[in-house]
């Protein structure tokens, strides 16, 4: 089958997948997860030939030793992905949700209720632990599913692939075509101009490779691209919540998407504040560049315009003196990415001011970027983090994989009856009922 | 100004406008119905000047009586606009509202809140009532906009936009650049291509016309294309139910996007309740095309498959008789828009059955799909349909022109913690409160 095929057989399967039972879908992610169990071995030695396969790109300066760690699958990650697979059985049902119950008038009520979206289209590169955490995500919100995995991944995601299937397949539950995998770049294009077939897209990698998804799909997509985080320090912060802040934001894990990229500091806490985080970033081995304010109070490399708009995922972080709070709030809605911001103070009037005027998926007050997270959020497994306005924004659970519909169940009701001399008046009374 | 200075100018003040207090934004949407009633003669001269120039455009042909028909405005009309608006100043507001507030752990805070999606582009046609309708609905939700209505109504656009605006110039809560009025075709080519301004766009106009904003923008797209909704009448159908929604489906407003355009008849239900129907239909001058099956029943033009995709929007309907609830729901998943379909059944399994199967953003039972509005669910004003999947799906009330930020609110909290030994746990406690 070629990539176009596959797309449609997923659509075919659409909707009979969208009709199995809660209880069947659990059951066939608990299939799943004893399946990648099962063929540990085989996970592990095409693993080991994807992982020979990098070094030797590596080697020619093809890869990162960063891809190359991605890639890397050991016998406690396999085992934690067959976790993370039982995790998903355990969650609830996202749909099938009552959302909205309503009598409309005697006799006829309205609902609301949470509904697969249909097929989700996923590219992602590297980790081989993506394939079968979007395989689930999918099965669990009763959507099927077009995969494509990055090339470096190719031989573990086939075997991860047929351990999804293989599972499935023994089941009479679940229509036969619902996961497809494409490999070759090629079908990404064709993947990209399905929106017959496809219902959303879920591209995740650099940033330039979801731009590139974006622009050239009709499509909607749920994902993100840059994250040029921001932590202000406002005049009134408290000092010790400022350098914590700052250096978790930085430090814990700087190739994050939610890590900070610049620290905007208040001219009236630079002076106690500065001095003491340059010498935290020192000791953590991040390179500070500040404009020439900061390099009044610390030494530090000069940063320039492209700082303020570079996500540098490293342990490097850009610094800039401003005069208040809405200086603040103006170089974060000019250079940020709309991403995660937050603000360090004592003062909550203040607080809510920058929370309010900052135009970004999520704004924090006295707490790290990191906990920019779907599971920090409590929102479950994390399908990704969108920073479209659309539909999902920020951190999204498998909700994000759900729409709706609208039921009315009736007795004969016309609209001619709610129209002139004698007309009907709707009820519009909301009611605790379940679809 | 330009169209793409005029985007821009509405982007600049969207943060402003989306931290107007609710009192203010009705107090100002009271002010534009007054606005728009004082200026009642302005409006209907400028009015009669189109109409006068669209008589002319019908007479040779290049405009149809049902356009001229939309345009007029009589003192009437105008006062229903100001009502319109006045209405919207006494809804629930749809910005600023708590959806989720979740304690994350001790101190630490997270709330999902309701906010203004942005900017709002719109262009519409014919319908001198849209323009304030649209720029109500946008003030309402707290979102700037960029409007362009139909040349045909260019003078009462003119009029209708200059009294919004003065009524808001008038005040200090608001922004000054919040709404926008394009005139030139050429400018909505510009806007389709805003995505740095303009986060959702509202067509409102002909199939075609929607279809080319969707397919030359990368801006989410809030409308409709064609609604070819079905009936289909049961073998278990009450009779009288099954005439009453199929003729109510097709008779009550013909051109309506939520108008029947295809019943569909179990087999066993024709002889009884076709030759009834297709007399009520005659009565109404509803020309029936029917396939072969039903033209063994009754007298009617022979259906082609085209028929099975066309939205009449007329006095027409298309007739087909299907031999299973599983064929009829088939043959809307092919040939319909996924817009309203209707089940008339006595059997609530089976009725279940086709609106679980059938693929559309509303599904009733025993219920005319001209019920498929934003007005009749109760949703309050009706910002459009939407035939898309995301974001929002059927009728779509003023929160549809909203999306949702993250709020944290914490007291020096870092992830370190969160991790390794003695690792914090996350609470994940559910509370009642507002941000």
């Amino acid at each position: 089958m070629n990539a176009e095929q596959k797309a449609q057989k997923a659509n075919d399967a659409a909707l009979e997948l969208s009709n199995v039972s809660e209880e069947d879908r659990n059951s066939l992610l608990r299939g799943i997860a004893r399946s990648i169990e099962g063929k540990e071995d085989e996970i592990l030695d095409a693993n080991a030939r994807d992982v020979e396969e990098a070094e030797g790109m590596l080697e020619r300066g093809e890869y990162t030793q960063a891809l190359v760690d991605r890639l890397k699958l050991d016998e406690a990650k396999v085992a934690s992905i067959a976790e993370m697979v039982r995790g998903a059985a355990e969650q609830d049902d996202p749909i099938g949700e009552t959302l909205t119950a309503r009598e409309l008038d005697e006799g006829m009520n309205l609902y609301k209720v949470s509904v697969p979206i249909g097929v989700v289209g996923s590219v992602f590169e590297s980790r081989p632990d993506a394939l079968p955490q979007i395989a689930s995500l999918c099965l669990k919100s009763g959507n099927t599913a077009v995969l494509k995995g990055g090339s470096e991944a190719e031989g573990s995601n086939r075997v991860l692939f047929d351990a999804v299937r293989e599972a499935t397949a023994e089941s009479d539950a679940v229509p036969d075509g619902w996961l497809q995998l494409i490999e070759s770049r090629e079908d990404v294009e064709t993947l990209l101009g399905m929106d017959e077939y496809v219902d959303l897209l879920m591209p995740r990698g650099s940033t330039a490779f979801v731009r590139h998804v974006q622009d050239n799909t009709k499509i909607p997509v749920l994902g993100h691209t840059e994250g040029v985080c921001h932590v202000y320090v406002d005049e009134d912060a408290d000092s010790e919540k400022a350098e914590d802040v700052a250096y978790d934001a930085k430090v814990d894990y700087p190739a994050a998407c939610n890590a900070v990229e610049t620290v905007l500091i208040h001219e009236d806490a630079a002076d106690g504040f500065l001095p003491r985080i340059a010498e935290r970033y020192d000791d953590a081995n991040v390179e500070v560049r500040g404009d020439e304010a900061t390099r009044e109070v610390i030494d530090a490399e000069e940063a320039t315009d492209d700082d303020w708009t570079t996500e540098y995922g490293d342990l490097m972080v850009a610094v800039r003196i401003v005069g208040s709070v809405a200086e603040a709030v103006g170089h974060i809605n000019t250079y940020g990415s709309k991403h995660t911001d937050c603000i360090v103070t004592e003062d909550g009037e203040r607080a809510r001011r920058f929370m309010e005027n900052v135009d970004s998926a999520s704004v924090f007050h006295n707490v790290s970027t990191r906990f920019s997270d779907g599971f920090r959020y409590g929102l479950g497994a994390e399908v990704g983090i969108s920073t479209g306005k659309t539909h999902a924004r920020g951190p999204v659970g498998v909700e994000g994989l759900t729409t709706y519909k609208w039921y009315i169940e009736g007795d004969g009701h016309v609209v001619g009856e709610y129209r002139g001399e004698d007309a009907r008046d709707f009820t519009h009374r909301g009611f605790d009922g379940e679809w």
